[in-house]
């Protein structure tokens, strides 16, 4: 609609089927005249309907395992190929933790599963940078994003090890924000979003309750899949090259929230 | 019961009754072998039964308004007077808006009642340090504490302004807090406390049911006052030298919960 | 450039010549199709060159001191005359403290000032903020912004009371972003700046050394003026709805660098 | 000195030598009438002269390796035995990075590092609270504690994906201590401390030069190992019971500043 990313080529990890953010992302990219490759996992790819949005972006979709470098290096070097060069953008879209899926609680962690849900979730996001820089295929002033919740910062009963690895993603952003900012002016934020009922957030136990709190908490309400979409096409823009190594609250103003009169209109009644 | 504060003199602002934090302050203080005097405004002293604190804890009273830099010059001088020396630590527990009291909401403030709640609960922190300063009245390695709260961080509908007020005074704590260790080894903080039910807390209109709230979001449940004079005497001890110009939650930690699974649980029912 | 603010009308306040930050906002408010009021105080209007810019952009210059409410009024009321209806933006570029021009060391504040500062550099805020919803000016789903300075979290010498003044306009940024955003799906926030070359900072002693510091400690570099217009777009843009209450870093990374190598590397120098 | 932890039991991690926070704690701990048992990996036990300070504290060393569950039950076990009874107070004192050791710098780590790091730093911690619990081997109202350091949240160039182990380790108090706050009332909180020269800190390049960087900033100055261990024992002892979940700077201000005036001074000799 306004050309913000004319001209600019990307790669979009984590878009699953229609509820996912990524795939809301990779539709207003493609709007905004960006082009760019999709990729998930190839068992994502099966599950889901991926290929359905790449014929949609006129685009291709590289299966790749974002724990895996080969595959990584792979995905950057065909996107490279196929986008006629290097990208200007990252999207950042996966988590997965097994404690949660098996229910293992967090006072009973299987402790292979919690290294996997850190590999999955967060060091993923290091593996896709440090690949990205030494394949050096992120122009300069490039723009990395990954989408993060607040339990990184606040503890949400049943969200389990993903709080872990959404501080350590966030940590990633900083650290390796700091060394792709200092040598190739690259910027990497991550984006605090409101619960979403996409696949991976509705299997949440509990998860509409919660967004009913939220969206009550929240003043402008819960941010949904598109604004969240909206929002990550100006973290790419040449609108805000000056941001960098931060989380970014899209959340409706929850995060700020200590107690909103809608929120406590509604618990006065349980005590009633 | 230890002795931590044995040998240590010091002036408490603030106590109105047995509710009250500097109350309790004071009480625990008395015990862990400190001398100190008490202040509060006249019209304070003569509401409340602070007198009957001095008694017990075997000190005077000096009425001060902790708004005029006269009344302030006074109360120091004439608490080095009564103790013999300058004073190890101070305790400044103020807070009073206008506007709360006379209904005015946040987006129809009464701008007088505003700056009046600026002085009165934040202000009047900054005199308190600057007049200090200049009579050179606290010790080296003094440590001066100030009573905050959340909304300093996250908005609490209905707490109006007296949020902005509580983010000056930590504002203030940091700002005089480098100054004055810089200079002198003194310490500042704030300690963000639990909603509690002081006299003062006490107005605050639906405050049992916010207080049911947070303690059902705080493992620990929220912090009684006596509690947090507990805390108050770590922080007047020679054990926190180092820690300075932190706001400090105390508060079973609320602060860092999303959501709890009993807070959860007790919103659910008003769903039902 | 993009058409981003097409049909959108504003207010910005604080323009006093090319240096301002004010001033590149509305250049660029003004390529993006916005359309909008330059307002400032007399004093500022005779002492710079806002007229200039006034009719670069089109438009019209209306005085008003900021801290005055009728002012206000009739800044916003003209404002609607002059724009064909209500407005969806609003940029506060304002601050002043008499303590710094004056020479009054933090530990010696004027108290008179103190308040002085507090009242043009944070209350203005809630006042443009008070009037507006008043006069119902600002239409659902706009944006507020003020610009802040990181000071208001973290202790600079010599940046005094206005330290404290940022850390207030920041709280009331959140306060009012909460009713606004519940009653109007208005979002307010503060954009926190990098340390800029602008007459009021070039009036800071030792600016340029403490820009040396910060242009090393920064990843990206000290974000100038010109992208600090772009990042305001993209906040008044509807590409931002949901984000609000917060306080965004736009400093090339720095708030979120505890030591870069440039820094340091040009800090040991000083040792050998 | 002040009998504030007489009766209370613990287990104290880390410990290498005389320069270690752990050592210094354990000193701290059997001053104020604590017993505990002391425990180390069985090379750092070679490596250093922990049995000294065994001897010193009239107790026992039981060797473990903290990311080893069977090595933590046998640890708890065998303490509870030495002790006669469950604990009261844990102390946390375990970092390495091999990326560090090796000088693999942050854009080219290797991942199986990276997971070692995060493993001994970090998930260590969630083991000893996840086996204390399965064990009930700590007493209602205990307080576990564990170093961390500002890196967590800001990037310093050289401290590599410890920056990342420490945000995990911060997380993992904020969520095991939800729970642990919950069913037993045991509190967990971390302390971040100012850079330190104990065997770990010195082996860091650059150390001295930003020790010195950090005094100049610090209003108080960097605090020491010793007053580390004064602020631990007020965190074990039973005043402060409350305080959970909580990030706590122990760092004479640092944290809070943006610029001091002696850090800019120095700073600007080396721009003469």
């Amino acid at each position: 609609m306004y050309n913000l990313l004319k001209g600019k080529k990307g790669i979009i990890f984590g878009a699953l089927n229609e509820s996912s953010i990524a795939w809301r992302v990779a539709e207003r990219a493609y709007e905004e005249g960006a082009i760019f490759t999709l990729t998930n996992t190839p068992v994502s790819i099966r599950f889901g309907t991926i290929n359905d949005l790449a014929k949609k972006c006129k685009t291709e979709v590289i299966p790749a395992d974002a724990t895996n470098l080969s595959d990584l290096e792979n995905l950057f070097t065909k996107s490279m190929d196929i986008l006629g060069g290097k990208v200007d953008f990252v999207l950042h879209s996966i988590g997965m933790s097994l404690n949660v899926r098996k229910g293992r609680v967090y006072d009973n962690l299987d402790y292979d599963y919690f290294k996997k849900t850190l590999d999955i979730s967060a060091l993923s996001f290091h593996k896709v940078l440090q690949v990205a820089k030494k394949l050096d295929a992120i122009n300069d002033w490039g723009s990395v994003v990954a989408l993060s919740y607040i339990a990184a910062q606040r503890t949400l009963y049943g969200y389990n090890d993903m709080a872990d690895a959404k501080s350590v993603l966030e940590s990633i952003a900083r650290s390796f924000g700091y060394i792709y900012g200092r040598e190739k002016k690259i910027r990497v934020n991550t984006i605090s979003q409101s619960p979403t009922l996409t696949t991976a957030g509705s299997g949440v136990k509990g998860m509409e309750n919660l967004m009913d709190f939220t969206e009550r908490m929240s003043p402008l309400g819960n941010a949904s899949a598109d604004e969240c979409a909206d929002y990550c096409i100006t973290l790419f823009s040449d609108l805000t090259k000056k941001v960098t190594m931060q989380n970014l609250f899209h959340d409706g103003g929850f995060s700020n929230m200590g107690m909103s009169y809608k929120a406590m209109s509604q618990y006065n009644k349980s005590l009633e």
